[in-house]
This record gives structure tokens, sequence and C-alpha cells, in this order.
């Protein structure tokens, strides 16, 4: 979609979404669709199409890495339990050749990883040239439940907002394009999505009663939100702000973001690196 | 499908692909359909439907891994260049949602891998519970290339049959399922896919200049694989042979393979680690 709207957009995504000064997490429109003038039908028929579109792009970083070019892009997914990072993963990130993908779930840290500083797993899941790197929850972990949980003294988290934007500095300068996403659901939907997994025999192992738990801490968790936005929202690492109570919405607009990321990027398909008449001579012959 | 035929398979393809004494590599028909009385068009069609079941069956394995179920699938494909599987692994793993992919492309050795037990870098990559591995190349390029290219003495790679076979009768008795492929293409196809590299802008990068000069050795390569297939088919880790000139009747039988291999497995939703009742009456006063 590039960055002037086209229809059913009226704003691009990567406008509308963009986090600002002004983006305030407690009054957001968790409901809402913004930018976009179409309904569910035609979101879910334009997340096929636009799909395909975002698979070709990543088609053509893929082909650049093969040939030695370092770039790569990172999703990297952020939210609440129930804000769909799963099904984003599912739904839009499906759509892209498996082979140009690099995915990685970030749980619980292990105890190996608790004994090294917390950039350490996740520097080493960054993609390789030419990849599309998913992070499923992230380093944004160590600046959330950490600190809602004080699961580190304050010092340490507080000085932790710093260490990820220059680290993240670090990362885009060598090639890596960087989009945060942040998703947000209300507390009556997440209500509704936790209610939905117990009453589902093929959604239980979904459901954690630690999720519940948390939802007690929900101020604790928006100013948390709010404060990594404020602190890391920078020029090269910005962050988007995703409104997720539906479903179809904020799928297709994370679509448009990527795509809107890799035209940026500028892709052809890398030339050759032989001698074209040389070689269908050779091969004639071979 | 099971192990008993359905329409359009006369014979499952478990029991037509299956590797035996008799396999003999130099007189396999690739251009064969072995077991399937369907025709191009039907198989594309029947590939969307089968992929979406094989994707079921993954997410069920997913969701068991994720309560701790140590099961994993690991698909092979093992290959002369444009046999198609980086095809295989976009038209076939495409279909299942990436949260449960781990797909692992093997090239030439780095020098720190080359440092390294040849397994070294295939037991990094071995795929954690719950997910379907994919190996685009694997340990059996350290008897097929290793071999035929005197990479290493021949008395080191003709001990590793033997070692694969240890490592792989280890793996299994830990939960994961092998699924291993040998895909097969004519001389003749092979060099109508490297001229149709050489033809079109978005498939230069695929060529590589090496991929000719190794057709001079496609008699070594041929008794390379035949030894694969003699030395290391066993009972827990059969081959499955494929005739790939036809794409697509290679692409809907690995997908078949691979339901067969899950249908085996068993699986249903986990049941709950908690109460449903105690954790509805929580949620409701959360």
């Amino acid at each position: 979609m590039g960055t002037k709207s086209e229809a059913p957009w009226h704003t691009p995504v990567v406008e509308s979404l963009r986090a600002g000064p002004g983006t305030r997490v407690s009054e957001l429109d968790t409901n809402g669709t913004p930018g976009f003038e179409g309904d569910k039908a035609l979101a879910e028929r334009l997340l096929v199409e636009r799909g395909a579109a975002l698979s070709d792009l990543q088609g053509k970083l893929f082909a650049n890495g093969r040939i030695g070019d370092p770039r790569s892009v990172l999703l990297i997914l952020q939210g609440m339990d129930t804000a769909g990072k799963g099904g984003m993963v599912r739904h839009v990130i499906g759509h892209v050749d498996p082979q140009g993908v690099d995915h990685t779930a970030f749980g619980v840290p292990t105890a190996e990883e608790k004994r090294h500083h917390f950039l350490w797993r996740i520097v080493k899941a960054l993609p390789r040239g030419g990849q599309l790197g998913v992070f499923d929850r992230s380093h944004y972990e160590d600046v959330l439940v950490a600190r809602v949980r004080s699961l580190v003294p304050e010092n340490v988290w507080r000085r932790r907002y710093d260490e990820i934007n220059q680290f993240e500095s670090e990362i885009t300068a060598t090639g890596t394009t960087l989009v945060k996403v942040a998703m947000f659901v209300s507390l009556d939907e997440q209500k509704k999505r936790l209610s939905e997994r117990l009453e589902r025999r093929d959604k239980y192992w979904k459901y954690d009663p630690s999720d519940v738990s948390e939802r007690a801490l929900w101020p604790q968790y928006q100013e948390a939100y709010q404060d990594m936005l404020d602190k890391t929202n920078t020029e090269n690492a910005p962050w988007y702000v995703i409104p997720c109570d539906r479903k179809w919405y904020s799928r297709i607009a994370v679509t448009e973001l990527l795509i809107d990321v890799f035209e940026r990027l500028d892709l052809d398909w890398p030339d050759p690196t032989f001698d074209i008449e040389v070689e269908k001579r050779r091969l004639a012959k071979a």
C-alpha cells in the first residue's frame, strides 16, 4: 500500500497506527479499525490477496539473502494474553514461504536464560539476511512482566529501556528492519476469549490459570506498556499500536504494515552472478 | 489416508513409495505417479484439502507439545539439485501453522561446522516436542556429496552409515518420528529445470554453476544414493523414494506420507491440566 492511501483504506496504517507522544494506552479504542473503511468480509478477502503480495515481497528478500544481502525484517509481536499473537502468526505469516520465515516464541526464561543478560536469548534468535523473523513476545517482556511482577529490582528494569534502544539501534544499523507491534484487547474481550478456552476441548491447552491472575494487574500492565511505548518508540524502531478486539482488522493491518516495510526496501530480483550465455552453453553440453 | 487405500489412490503411499531391498536408483521411473489414479488438476485440488488436514493434525501435536508431550515429527528432504525440495517446503509445509514448523536448510558446512562431528549441526536443529521439523538436506549430505567429492577419506564416510543408524535410532526412541524422503528427477528433467533458471530473471538466484558440474558425476551420485538407501533404510527410520519429474505428484505424495505418520501418532486434544469449573468461577470474578 505504500504511504499513500488506497481503498478501502482512507489512511495508511503506517500513519494511523504509529505510536506517538499522544498515545495513551488507557484510552485506546481496542474495538476500532483505524484507517479502514471495509467490513470483516472485505478484510478477510483482502487478507488472501495481500498475504500473497507479502509472500512475493518476502520471496525477493529471500533471493537477495541467498546472494549475500544482509538485510532482514523482524516482526515483534507484543501483547497481553489473548491479544491474538498466535493467530497473527498463523493467519498472516502463514502466507509466507516457510523457507523465509524464522519464528521464535519466547516463554518464561529457562534457568540457563536467567543466568545470562536478558538480550542473550534474543540475539541468538535474530534473523539472518533474507529472512522474515517473527518474535512472539520478545525482550519487551523484560520491561513488562519483569516490571509488573518485580522479577528484577527496579534499577535493573529501569536501565533496560536504554539498553533496548541501544541494541535496536545496532541491529537496524546492520540491516534488520524492525516492525514493532503492540497488540491491545479490552478487559471484556479478554474475558470472552478466556471463557472460550474453557468451553472448547480444542482450546483447553491454550488456557493458563495464571492468565486470570494477571487480570488483577491490568492497570500496572497498562502503565508498563505506556512506559514501553514512551521510552522505546524511536525513529529507527517505531512502535505500531494495534486495536485487536476485531481479529480481522488486526490481521489485515499488520499485513499492510509488513508490506509497507518490504516495499521501502525497494527489492528487485538479484542480478545473475554468472555469465548467462556461458552457462547456457555449459548446460547444453552437460 | 492411513494404510488403506482411498480414491484417487489405489495403493497408500506408505506402501508404494517405501524403499526396499529391490529399490534400484538407476532404474527408477522418475516420471511415475505410484499409487495415484488422478491427474495434475485433481492432485492440485487435493493438495489444498489434504494440506488443511495436515495442518489440523500438526495443530494437535503442537497442543500436546505445549503440555509437555516430547513427540515431534522430522521430515528429511534429500535429493539432487532441482528435485524440488524448496517447492516441497513452500507448497506442502506452507499449509501448516508457522508456529509448529521448525525449518532448517543445510548448506555447505561452515568453517565452524567443519571443526565438529558431522552430526553436530544436525543435533542443534532437531525439533522440540510438538514441532514438525523440516530438514532441506541433512546429515545424508555427509554420505552423498562428501563421498562423491571425496571431501573426507573413504574410511570416514564408510563408518557414517552406522553412525547415522545409531543416531536415528536414538532420536526415534526419544519421540521423534522420522520421515525420510529421497527425491529423484531424471537427468533430462534436471536440464529442463536448470535451463529455466537461466531464462527467468526471478530464477537466476537459484542457479549455481556448480550444479552443472555435478551432472557429470550423476552415476557416482546414483551409486551413493543407492548405498544410502541400502544401508540406512531401517525399520524405525525408513526411506521413501519419490519420483519428482511431476511436481504435482511429489507434493501430494509427501503430504499423504506426513498425514499417515501423524495419524499413527493417534493424537487427541490434550485434557485440561486444571479444574474447568473452578476456573470458570475464578474468571467470572476477575
